[in-house]
């Protein structure tokens, strides 16, 4: 099954995506279908409006999630490139609801003056579907909703001006999310999933990898993060994104104004973003 | 003007905190107060239920702030107990609307298993008034509602596990914030305000400064933050704490459960709360 938030004449509507068709559900969004316990039953049986799926105006998977919680340096070969050791816990950083967008809006780039240093970074997104803290393996399992498609654009001389990655992570529009929520089966969760993903900027493949490389994957992510703050749904982990990204090439490569930056997770979904 | 997030019987209200008396304004709290772009009127000619101040229950004073942006660093004396030198950007991490709770009530540490590194650290909190992105000094000063008092209280092994230190200052419920907005005249912010800030842990002071001692004030911080995100009414800046930590201590103090945590900024209020 597949969910999505839709831009209506209304505001947002949140559909089951059939095939050639988008059922409304009745929700506002994605988010607000998952704060109901009976959301898979609530989603599968939903017999709303139709849409053809040619004319969707996708909006951000979950327009108000409360936590984006993003990991940074979690693939093997990302950490091998940017000449660190394997993590002994996962790097968390935030992004603010403010800092997502659809996937295929155009994501502004900030001002030449401000900076030029926009990188990509192709990520698996989780979603959470239940409420959950201190989460045994079992627990992080139950509570994933599913999966969805990330780019963690950053804008890196922000994200190095200190430390705390923050600055560079959070602009605002510039992390699309989407299109849809590829929803996990019950029980399918317990291993990182092995989905091929990648990122092309205007044409050029420039990230290849598989989310099975991931070093901490949703389970260990969810029971980590689950041991501060209590997860709810909606909630979304960014699980940070394989080699390949502009600042560590040689020499670097940053994004520009008029490129289309492309996002794939094969199984799961494609953004498609022009950066203006 | 002092303004305040109360508990009532029937959830929060907003009120005005007027000598002894606190006068209900009509919003449910000081967020969606702040969403009405003439709150100060609104809030200064409300005259509605009172209750006698001796028996408000205060509530954190933004219960769901869009976004919490806290500062590292940010005291002359901190950094020089930390071994840092002066830094050219703010560091900027988060908390999320979970990791906050109210002036006076009780703080629950972590559990023994999972860390008994829990530290203090008193901070002026700086509340927005207005939408602001990309501001000028004047704007800046223009967007401030005023000022709170806050403990980012901070769990330094989570802090310390990765580069990033989200995961030891997000913790639930573990942010004491209020009780009262202070709120701030229009034309008044434009300096560093000069407020004595203390932290008390059982009756021993800790941290003594005051924060005209501020690396990057508020105006800089809001011109920062709002280069790459618009900063809404609500949001709360948590400016950063003086020198005294307990890391910093030879031999090191942490927080334990039983103990009361006092929090005072002279002439903006004082947060006291049990450790559980």
């Amino acid at each position: 099954m597949r969910l999505a938030t839709i831009r209506t004449g209304n505001g947002h509507a949140c559909v089951r995506v059939d095939d050639d068709q988008a059922v409304e559900i009745g929700h506002a969004d994605v988010g607000a279908l998952l704060a109901d316990p009976d959301w898979r039953s609530v989603a599968s049986s939903a017999d709303g409006a139709r849409h053809d799926v040619d004319t969707l105006d996708y909006a951000t998977l979950i327009p108000n999630p409360e936590k984006v919680i993003c990991v940074g340096l979690n693939y093997l070969d990302h950490i091998a490139e940017t000449g660190r050791e394997r993590p002994s816990h996962p790097t968390l950083f935030p992004k603010f609801a403010r800092s997502l967008t659809g996937a295929y809006d155009d994501v502004p780039l900030p001002r030449d003056d401000e900076s030029t240093s926009a990188d990509w970074e192709a990520e698996l997104g989780v979603v959470i579907g239940s409420p959950v803290r201190r989460a045994s393996a079992d627990e992080a399992a139950a509570a994933i909703a599913g999966w969805t498609v990330v780019n963690d654009l950053s804008i890196r001389d922000y994200q190095r001006h200190t430390t705390q990655f923050m600055p560079g992570k959070a602009w605002e529009g510039s992390t699309p999310v989407g299109p849809h929520l590829l929803v996990a089966e019950p029980g399918t969760t317990a291993d990182t999933p092995s989905f091929p993903i990648s990122c092309i900027v205007d044409g050029v493949v420039m990230q290849q990898s598989n989310t099975r490389e991931l070093c901490f994957g949703p389970i260990d992510l969810i029971e980590y993060a689950s041991t501060f703050v209590t997860l709810v749904p909606g909630d979304l982990l960014v699980t940070g994104t394989p080699g390949g990204v502009g600042m560590a090439r040689d020499p670097q490569v940053f994004l520009r104004r008029g490129q289309t930056l492309t996002t794939v997770i094969d199984g799961v979904g494609e953004c498609r973003n022009r950066l203006v």
